[in-house]
């Protein structure tokens, strides 16, 4: 037995103390160590929180919902895409972390009145604060979150600047939910949660208990300090390798049911209509995928010679464990070098050594999981979508569902790198 | 022969390939894709750049000398700190880093115009544009920098706010310098490099080669994103384990030479004089440490019952092994539990469950390495330092070189915690 296990066991059989947590702690714990008074320079002056350098320009880009025409009270969807083309290693700064958003502002959440309430089919119904989960027993993890319409032809951007919206909550940390559920005390017959947020919308989700038991967390840090605003702070839903709307932000309510809720984002919203008319429901797990972020659409080569080529990598199911690349179209495939560490369920770098001769090139790489699970072309993700062909994606006014088709970018004579999706 | 090696070895035979590089890359190749001019909307209003919420108050807090009665010319040293209370995970947010800053601003350098020469004892000596660096095989790394003056009672804060510096630059993304050095080609007799930056100072360091062709890398991304300017964008020079003083940044020349140069800072300023009245030089890599940074000082535990006792740990010649607690100052210890992933020279978060009974308690973590090296207690220390006990430390006015001791934390009856080291 591990010590881990062996506090864990302590502390929930003292059940008092997880009572007093929840009844107690608001309001008078704070996690902040405030500036003494004592110092008397201001907090400009001493660089309290640093900012990057003038001459970086990397911004998230994409687009808002009628920003021109938009009328107070109007929904405002947001759909922000990091700069995955000028990423390096496996981190993604929160700063640049995406943001897809439906008719909402990020709620402006005092962190010390916000509460968490698990209720529903439970034993014992509990009501935590910030301050209490921060008392409990944690976990950090490197996980990717992913919107499910990521790079699907019908959401992209056109042009050469397409780029892709993936994100990665790298070093997420919190309270693993399993520990909260179990706590609670699940009843018979229970077999799903609904998770909901403190957005004006709710936005709820149904999760499969045994998910939600497995590697959920209930998130309250990333990379190294509290989840922003924009990603749910101060509370979010971490929901490992499934598609980004499980995730749910500004989290303060799950309620452990028997059946799924059919809430707006799982039934009328975000499910794929499949060619026979029918909708997918709950198709959760997001496929193995990858994308070379240099070279990449909109950037340009210099001239011909020595360039590493190098990208991400990311599996909902799995650690990742190959990446191959092609720089004739997919015709051959060499192994791309996989940089450390490897998590499941995490963005993974790679790189590969590429001499450009200055003639047309086109750029692919191709994931394979720990499964054996391997990312599809175009033509292969067709068949399976039970499409005639790959004009099928074109015509596609929905976004598609969980599009992981491998990604070519076009190195044209002149240096210029385009998406040669189509 | 694995990919990288391969495309490594292609990469040096092609003598052109670098030396085209050096010359004509300069100014043609942006990294940076910028907005296209499609995007109307604004940046602000796209949330180009997140921020955190207003709530989250954690900052670095320190000293800058003599603030007030600062003359224009007069010579600004910074020393700021990481606020590792309220970290959490692995990762150290760049906004966060410690800074320790001998007498300037970071310099305000255009990437574009910047370069990095190699010369000196070399058989063909190059410089670099910072784009030219982004083309060349790169590696992702996490490592810990310490400033070796970190806790050292000399230098820290007095009080309950006692705070560590220590930050972590993790997933700290650049070329091995062992690449470039190469590329050069040393030559016979060649035993030592001299690294310079681009600040008024010039700060230069001397490191043997040895370590240069070992795990040294040239930086130019951390977190994820570009180097900050405190921090060196950009470049730095990344020395695993290394005292801070080492991590030039600015870097913009390296010399290859056959004995150290004796800068300002290895020989008059850092080095610690011994109780013997000698100067230790070059005594450069850091020992195992650890800290709990919850519960710490300045804090306050609500009430008593269940806490997660948690820190960081960390060893600048291997990767961190096991970490134990003590809550009675030491009298007895139990294994905490090692947050994965563990990397060589890199912090390492540690968690603990922990029952506070309301009774003074003094909570203590030691660090033992993969090599067998144990954190020390003050006692112990003041025995390596052939001090004649422990009020030794008490009276240095000089800081004390990598002080590693163990910290103890008291928590007093009313939750309040404290500094318990003296």
């Amino acid at each position: 037995m591990n010590p881990k296990q062996s506090g864990r066991r302590k502390f929930l059989r003292d059940g008092a103390a997880l009572a007093g947590l929840a009844v107690g702690a608001a309001g008078t714990g704070s996690a902040q160590v405030l500036v003494p008074e004592t110092h008397k320079v201001s907090l400009d002056d001493l660089h309290a929180y640093g900012e990057r350098s003038r001459y970086v320009k990397s911004v998230r880009i994409g687009s808002i919902n009628n920003p021109d025409t938009r009328k107070p009270g109007d929904r405002r969807d947001v759909g922000l895409r990091t700069p995955l083309q000028d990423s390096v290693g496996m981190i993604t700064p929160a700063s640049l972390h995406f943001i897809v958003s439906h008719g909402y502002e990020p709620p402006d959440i005092d962190p010390r009145r916000h509460q968490l309430m698990i209720h529903g089919m439970v034993e014992r119904p509990l009501i935590f604060t910030v301050e209490d989960l921060r008392r409990l027993p944690s976990v950090s993890r490197f996980h990717f979150v992913e919107c499910h319409g990521n790079s699907s032809p019908g959401a992209a951007l056109s042009g050469p600047e397409r780029v892709s919206p993936a994100a990665t909550v790298q070093d997420t940390h919190g309270v693993p939910l399993s520990l909260l559920l179990k706590e609670a005390g699940a009843q018979s017959g229970a077999s799903w949660i609904v998770a909901e947020g403190a957005d004006p919308s709710k936005h709820s989700k149904s999760i499969p208990l045994k998910k939600a038991l497995d590697d959920v967390l209930v998130a309250y840090g990333q990379n190294g300090e509290a989840v922003r605003p924009e990603q749910g702070f101060p509370l979010r839903l971490l929901v490992p390798g499934w598609q980004g709307i499980n995730n749910v932000k500004w989290l303060r309510r799950i309620k452990v049911v028997s059946e799924p809720y059919m809430a707006m984002m799982e039934t009328s919203r975000y499910p794929y209509i499949r060619l026979d008319g029918k909708s997918r429901w709950f198709e959760n797990e997001l496929g193995p995928k990858s994308v070379i972020t240099r070279p990449s659409g909109g950037q340009r080569l210099p001239a011909a010679g020595f360039y590493e080529v190098t990208g991400l990598a990311w599996s909902g199911g799995a650690a990742v464990r190959r990446v191959e690349i092609s720089d004739d179209g997919g015709r051959t495939w060499k192994d791309a070098e996989i940089q450390g560490p490897v998590a499941a369920k995490a963005h993974t770098r790679f790189v590969f050594p590429w001499n450009w001769n200055g003639d047309e090139a086109v750029l692919e790489s191709r994931c394979t999981d720990e499964r054996g699970d391997v990312q599809p072309t175009m033509n292969e993700l067709a068949k399976l979508e039970g499409a005639p062909d790959v004009d099928y994606f074109r015509t596609v006014t929905l976004i598609l569902s969980d599009f992981n088709a491998i990604q070519p970018w076009k190195v044209n004579r002149d240096g210029s790198v385009q998406n040669a999706l189509f």
